[in-house]
């Protein structure tokens, strides 16, 4: 049994989409507190003092504790059930995945997203203007990655949906946003579909 | 039984250190075979062909298979070892301290040690340089929430070593080659000594 779960969450990121879908799949209810990042909600003095003293989202309540990162979170809701497989290889082979997804995958892919789709290109800092191009180059070579290795299979591990797929769903789905274009990721589309038809899928927002 | 496994790896880089410590630690045999990453020795077609795709090491090799990802290696080996717990919540907690390694530390504190120590900052581009200053801040920060972290207990996460002590350990202990100051630090000095003393404790190199 899980203790009472509350997603702290901005629910316009993928990151914390992750945890909603994790929990939506498993069929676990989950309470979901709201914060506006863009207006400094997560920042307050009681979000800092009580939920996460780095002002960051999402974090996962359980019962009187607080578990940040993402794809942890994720795996927390998940742990035991068929969401992370349960052959040695597959096991280690999904969270080389997830890790990706946080190492190439988010930090280029998600961020382009926030400064295009959200905070605006006029806004952003001659730094961050700097790093516009080589953030597309190299999440237009995650997308590329994922992209070959989806053409030999349905899943990006074993033959079902995991936290895998669900951790690089979260902002591969809405990366046009960032003015990256899914029609170049043929097999992509074909698994985004798919795991948008797993039974009890929820949508982002 | 774990099969034949065999670390693809550069003995100066803190990724593929991870996964040696992890097999010394518990006593699992692993063969070595060294690549000098600053020579292209892991971008000819051989390498290209059948470890990595990508050109990237760490791999860990499993037989006749391929495990990218340092911290995806390290749990592999460790699956159902002590070193990682049996707890669920302590064991979600390690892999938030594995994604706040690859998210927040690494890619500063790892980062600044390869253009200092390795690459030469006098070698370094334009882009690269405009970075220094902000990897520095981002890379202090992750040390000082270690630091505090740490002044209140002697490990990561619950009361032995686990997968996050390794993961952290590797480029924390090495981080004054990228100008990082360790006497700032106090808690993380005697944590770096825990690690240090573990049974089976092996050296980076």
């Amino acid at each position: 049994m899980v203790e009472g779960l509350i997603l702290h969450e901005d629910p316009r990121s993928g990151n914390c989409y992750k945890i909603a879908l994790t929990a939506a799949l498993l069929g676990l209810p989950l309470e979901r507190r709201r914060y506006d990042i863009m207006r400094g909600e997560t920042r307050t003095r009681e979000f800092l003092a009580t939920v996460n003293a780095n002002g960051r989202i999402p974090v996962l309540q359980v019962g009187a504790r607080f578990l940040p990162e993402s794809n942890a979170a994720c795996w927390y809701l998940a742990d035991r059930s068929a969401l992370i497989p349960a052959d040695r290889f597959d096991r280690a082979d999904m969270l080389r995945w997830m890790f990706f997804e946080q190492y190439n995958h988010e930090p280029n892919v998600a961020t382009l997203r926030f400064w295009l789709a959200f905070v605006g290109e006029a806004n952003l800092s001659a730094d961050q203007r700097a790093q516009i191009m080589p953030k597309r180059i190299a999440g237009e070579a995650a997308l590329a990655l994922m992209d070959e290795h989806l053409a030999t299979r349905d899943w990006m591990v074993g033959n079902r949906v995991t936290l895998a797929d669900i951790a690089l769903y979260a902002y591969t789905h809405v990366c046009e946003g960032g003015a990256f274009r899914l029609a170049d990721y043929h097999h992509i589309g074909r698994w985004l579909a798919r795991v948008a038809g797993q039974p009890g899928f929820v949508a982002m927002g």
